[in-house]
């Protein structure tokens, strides 16, 4: 089953916000077997919304729309799909009853824009939303579904995980399936991988296809597979995934699509071994990583962000002679944090980061995009100078990334 | 002057990646006074991005395409493209001279995936890339252009800004402009203020115009203003946008696009303060928000990431006894937390959290998504507890949201 997601907002368009429910309807449909085939963005415009559905009903039996529904004059999507659909709009005892009920609770006073936030189009099944004032919109026309929801994350996926998505199964009672499989490798460059490869992706049959996502240091692969039997889908899935990771040997360290945190718990975890974490110009990220990972309390135990010199000789034991003698970005420094967060902490393994994200803080022979990285394993402190680019947030992204394989490179080797 | 944007990758449509290029540029546009007035997001698959790339030149002139462009069989776009247009391909001398001198300064081999990055359409402008192996194709089609550019961020970035946008800004004299200007607002409930604000919308000139951001407890509000003489568009824009934010008041706690980080930290430079932070639940993500801010080290010091109940005591001076007699997630520990971090870092202010993320670890009376959070600055501490939902990834940035602004309370209520 195809579906098509339409994004409506000016704040999507100028770079405001980030649409992230795209990506998260994407992850549930493909869990029920459903392919999202393609995501278009428009602005709040009547005319570009029409022609945005119009065009992809043409393609698909089920559009997903999200945003333009809240209370203001910008947000016009109601209005537009009863125009485009012909109909009228009346109110919902039950969206008004649950909305005063709402704003009672919340001890804020209704008003005529949150009360016409229970105006809703004749002719379509209304969904409740118990998150949010705005209803959601489910329209039959002929065999094709479109469903309006709100483009707060929160009130689309309760949303759609709720009421759309056991809708939609119920009303196409479609049989095709779609499966990943997808794992971590490293110490490849994705040309060379895809070289040694070669052979493995001539030998693949036609309805399983190979797809490199590559990162610095490391290549996520995924293997998908389509058909209309689920059984021979995932058995010829889980053949040739089995082969293609025994072919890989150790390069391959993960065997879920996971992030580099959730591959290096995994490690931890079989390991039995306990993490800290010393960071300065990641400013709490690695930690964040970490800790985005659920259960990560088994292995983790905490950061110290060391943002201020004196912080890292308070917290870390960092020595100011060490600071003073090699600057606060270099080898010997993250080494002491590496052991200090260690010892302070009680754990096996440590990472420590100091370095300069930017766009200041550059020092001679150590321009912006530097960074000392060390990690620690028992006695063994390994430790290693990087460099990046320009920009601040990337180079936080790209310190995590690297000192996150950096430990899990000397966990396994 | 009116831009779309394509973004293809399966990596995008199954939700493995999320399509942050098409936020970015639209950033990028507007500071020229540029449009984007459109993203479709389609697969790897030949017929798809064509209909894709045709049905935008019958919109606009302008179309900029990211991704496809590896070395792997799963990416197809310059072969697409090149069907498309009817044009062959041959190697570009300078586009293997560079890949050579990239793969060897490495110290990897080239191999002959590599070395077809060099291959480039005949009927393009190649746009050298120092930042990857994928060359930039510009395509001249009449009085259209279209760009095909890598999908890595920091590729993508470093060709726009250093060659796509110069070209497009000589190749198109256009002089139209747009002009933003935001400000964030608390103590309003979105239809609340649109009320408030009824007078004020109604008379706009009709080339300005209001949009509503809410965030919880949070209202950003955008002015947007388009034309064709710039000083007309800035003037009416300056006027009006004071005229709003004098008639909100101490609403407004910030005048510029910015994150909640973004505003504490001006208000802690304003008051010349110093912050630290003490993070359970949050994990870290309170320190990251903090210091993606360039220059937060004038006012931020560090932070302690207690993931482990021991930390607490241990780098906090959290009693044991409060831990036991009122539970971890409870407000004596979160102001334990708050005044310890502000003795051991030195600092004015800070911020402490200690809930349940989820989706483990309720206790009785406390589900998942409860939170504890204190604010403290000089002898004032504020704790209070709040509710989220079920959902980790959601709870840790509603945390964080909420810590911010919490702070910002107490230093300007």
């Amino acid at each position: 089953m195809y579906v098509e997601v339409i994004a409506i907002g000016d704040e999507l368009l100028i770079g405001q916000v980030t649409d992230t429910n795209s990506g998260w309807t994407a992850r549930q449909l493909n869990c029920m077997g459903w392919e999202l085939t393609r995501v278009t963005v428009v602005r709040d415009r009547a005319d570009e919304i029409k022609a945005a559905v119009t065009a992809a009903f043409s393609r698909v039996s089920v559009v997903l729309m999200t945003g333009g529904l809240g209370p203001t004059k910008d947000d016009i999507t109601k209005k537009t799909l009863c125009d485009l659909f012909g109909c009228g709009l009346h109110y919902d005892e039950r969206v008004q009853a649950m909305n005063e009920e709402r704003f009672s609770h919340k001890g804020f006073a209704m008003n005529s824009l949150t009360r016409d936030q229970a105006l809703v189009p004749d002719d379509c099944t209304v969904l409740y939303n118990p998150v949010g004032t705005a209803p959601v919109m489910w329209f039959d026309r002929g065999d094709k579904v479109l469903v309006s929801m709100p483009g707060v994350p929160s009130e689309m996926q309760y949303a759609l995980t709720h009421e759309v998505l056991p809708r939609l199964r119920e009303r196409f009672n479609e049989k095709s399936s779609v499966h990943h499989a997808t794992c971590l490798v490293k110490g490849y460059t994705e040309s060379a991988l895809a070289i040694a490869l070669t052979d493995f992706e001539n030998e693949l049959p036609a309805f399983v296809r190979l797809a490199y996502l590559p990162k610095p240091g490391v290549i996520r692969l995924r293997l998908t597979a389509t058909g209309n039997d689920d059984a021979i889908v995932t058995g010829e899935l889980d053949r040739q995934f089995r082969k293609l990771t025994e072919g890989l040997g150790s390069h391959v360290f993960c065997r879920e699509d996971a992030t580099l945190a959730e591959a290096l718990g995994m490690i931890l975890r079989e390991e039995g071994l306990t993490l800290a974490t010393a960071e300065s110009c990641t400013g709490g990220n690695i930690a964040h990583e970490i800790t985005l990972v659920p259960g990560c309390s088994a292995y983790y135990r905490g950061s110290v962000v060391s943002y201020a010199n004196d912080v890292k000789s308070a917290l870390l034991d960092v020595s100011p002679d060490t600071i003073a003698q090699y600057g606060v970005v270099s080898l010997p420094v993250v080494e002491e944090m590496a052991r200090g967060v260690c010892r302070r902490l009680h754990t096996d393994c440590s990472i420590a980061t100091s370095g300069i994200a930017g766009p200041d803080g550059a020092t001679p022979g150590k321009p912006v995009g530097t960074v000392a990285i060390a990690v620690a394993w028992g006695e063994k402190v390994v430790s290693k100078m990087r460099s990046g680019g320009p920009q601040r947030e990337h180079n936080i992204d790209s310190f995590t990334h690297a000192a996150l394989l950096q430990l899990i490179d000397l966990l396994r080797p």
